[in-house]
């Protein structure tokens, strides 16, 4: 049996140390990608803080390191159908692992450009990936990177189940239980493409017997796994701007470059995360454990643990001394929510998770420090508004505030 | 105050007519239209039963016989967004009607081609109307037309409400009662982009604020309307093949032409049903009656009458001794299903319902009568299929088969 995995945006920030991961326990990966976060960074004038080699360079310190082979394909999966189905006729691999979506919630919201390029692209690569599947004809595995966010944050109080909820209604004065997929509340144009894409699963699902899962992903912290840190060539990026950088990585590289830690809104706001190791753990949980032929949409929270935003901070704060500053939120959301998330099917299969208490914060405050010169602190500002007319604090400096 | 209407898809079978009565009530018409329903006639190799004339044509017919103006504008709603943006941006337009999408389930189901052709048009479409409404910075009713489809058709039993379902959900051993909206269940790719646009309208409505009312619309029967009967340069299309043609109007035709109904499968799916002069009716009633500012999604389901096919069928056998003929079914559907549906929006604001009994169906036959030497028999059967392997009749001929 081969095992060829194709990885969709396997060079980005959780697509590469994916690829890397699986190449490490024998699958055969090609890394399907178009560049496209590299490209942005262009667009944002902000890099990596950590450099981040080229594709090429990336593949062939792996292989000098392994003797492990990782092929590329520079395919953008939202226009290249053929290429994308070419590719999956010849491999007939056993799983493909999608990554390639705009992933940012601020950078969907930037501009009607950014949010029309995010539909375009989200919508359109999915699709194309399940089509092409159905078009070729085998039984292969999607496992596609979602969002906690399609939840919406702390719906009617309950604890959030993995993708389905169990409902009463009334048929003609008789009560019935059916299980439906979770009401879906996007809270930004990306999150809405997530939400749009669990039906493009339903679906192909239902029609087509395409087995899918589905990882309801919290926010990544982290910059390194195993495999990233063998060799400096293979290095994971890092993005610390007000777009793309996630909030904790964010914390702990303002509060080692002595830039006060940015809390948008009150804090009160609570988040699921999970650290990049535990991504990539995950994935392999996923593809080890594939949902049976006429399955429903397997979904899985792909979390580790909820926190609000100023317990964040406040932790960091104690470990660091860096100081808080509070900025007007730019999104459109609750002052404050509370968050409880059941993560039950990973931590049956296995799951050992990595939490902040595990001393790996200080992996990021290290890696912040080592890469700090490279850092243009004019970026770390979220400027992204969710409604025109909202405002939105503009301080960022060149150099460190204090 | 201005009376500007701009209607998405103003050139096809329901934009059409519904441009007219628009018109003729005083508003101010601008007509957005690719054309394309009129290019897929050139694809499949098939035209309407009725001599439709080129869209200026039309206009001009129209402006002889009332002299109202009505506006056309060549545009490719789902590749030209800046040109939408400024119609919009000019006319400040006090309602969009959006009809521009693909709207066949066999057409969206034809070959890979086909699927990913009417998920890129219709979600694009949806998106750029919704982005240009907020980026102009107007408060605009938008008036869409969705479909029956999204609901799955008889889920669970109950009677199908409009658009919301309240159901009850354990929180912690509690019971708490929450409104949602009706889960989708698409039985096809085009009622699958309808559920996506559900989301998209969801979402808008509540970062932007967009008024936005969504029709859920059963299966249209009739051909003509009040206006388009005026004269013959303002007729209707009528598509009786087997991609575009809805079920009453091709069981009418075959009737009237000698060739037996084609009944797909046990004949015992239930469908809604809704008559062409209704669908006007129901968008005037909806333009009349916007959401106010800061109201949710408005829904409503815009349909008369349910019926299984094989009942009508019957009905049309009694009516002109047509044979019934029983084919394959090429949809993956359940073989039978109840129907129960819900239209007290629509009945609360004074619609006043067209049904099968009010003799309209001769209207149709008579049509189909006047214009049967441009049939083209060999189009009358179904042949797209829902799922690869799965059997389809192509017992069509060029001829009437009895």
């Amino acid at each position: 049996m081969n095992k060829n995995i194709i990885v969709f945006g396997g060079d980005g920030f959780c697509g590469w140390p994916t690829s890397l991961g699986l190449s490490n326990v024998g699958y055969d990966i090609t890394i399907v990608d178009n560049l496209v976060r590299r490209k942005t960074d262009i667009e944002l004038e902000c890099e990596s803080l950590t450099p981040i080699q080229p594709i090429h360079t990336r593949i062939e310190a792996w292989k000098e390191l392994t003797g492990k082979n990782i092929r590329f394909e520079y395919i953008d999966v939202s226009e290249h159908y053929h290429r994308v189905l070419s590719l999956i006729q010849e491999l007939k691999p056993v799983a493909l692992v999608h990554f390639a979506e705009q992933r940012a919630a601020p950078y969907s919201m930037k501009s009607p450009h950014h949010k029309r390029y995010t539909v375009n692209n989200n919508l359109n690569t999915t699709h194309n990936i399940l089509c092409a599947v159905v078009e070729s004809g085998l039984d292969i595995h999607v496992v596609h990177l979602g969002t906690m966010g399609v939840y919406g944050y702390g719906t009617a109080g309950m604890k959030i189940p993995e993708g389905y909820l169990k409902v009463k209604v009334d048929v003609d004065g008789e009560e019935k239980e059916v299980e439906i997929l979770y009401p879906a509340n996007p809270g930004s144009i990306y999150h809405m493409t997530k939400t749009q894409d669990a039906l493009f699963f339903y679906y192909y699902n239902k029609n087509d017997k395409v087995r899918v899962t589905d990882l309801h992903q919290g926010i990544v912290w982290g910059t390194n796994t195993f495999e990233t840190t063998m060799d400096e060539r293979l290095i994971n990026r890092f993005d610390y701007d007000g777009d793309y950088g996630t909030v904790l990585n964010r914390f702990l590289m303002q509060a080692s470059t002595g830039h006060p830690m940015t809390v948008h809104g009150t804090g009160k706001q609570t988040r699921a995360f999970i650290h990049i190791k535990d991504t990539v753990n995950c994935i392999k949980l996923a593809i080890k454990n594939p949902p049976k032929s006429g399955d429903r949409v397997k979904i899985f929270n792909q979390m580790t643990e909820a926190h609000t935003l100023i317990d964040l901070a406040k932790k960091i704060e104690k470990m660091t001394g860096a100081e808080i500053r509070y900025y007007k939120n730019p999104r459109n959301e609750d002052v404050e929510n509370a968050l409880r998330v059941s993560n039950e099917n990973f931590l049956k299969l296995g799951l050992d998770p990595i939490t902040l208490d595990e001393g790996l914060m200080s992996e990021v405050i290290d890696i912040s420090d080592k890469y700090k010169d490279r850092c243009d602190f004019s970026k770390v500002i979220a400027t992204s508004l969710w409604k025109e007319g909202m405002e939105v604090d503009r301080k960022g400096s060149k150099k460190p505030i204090k």
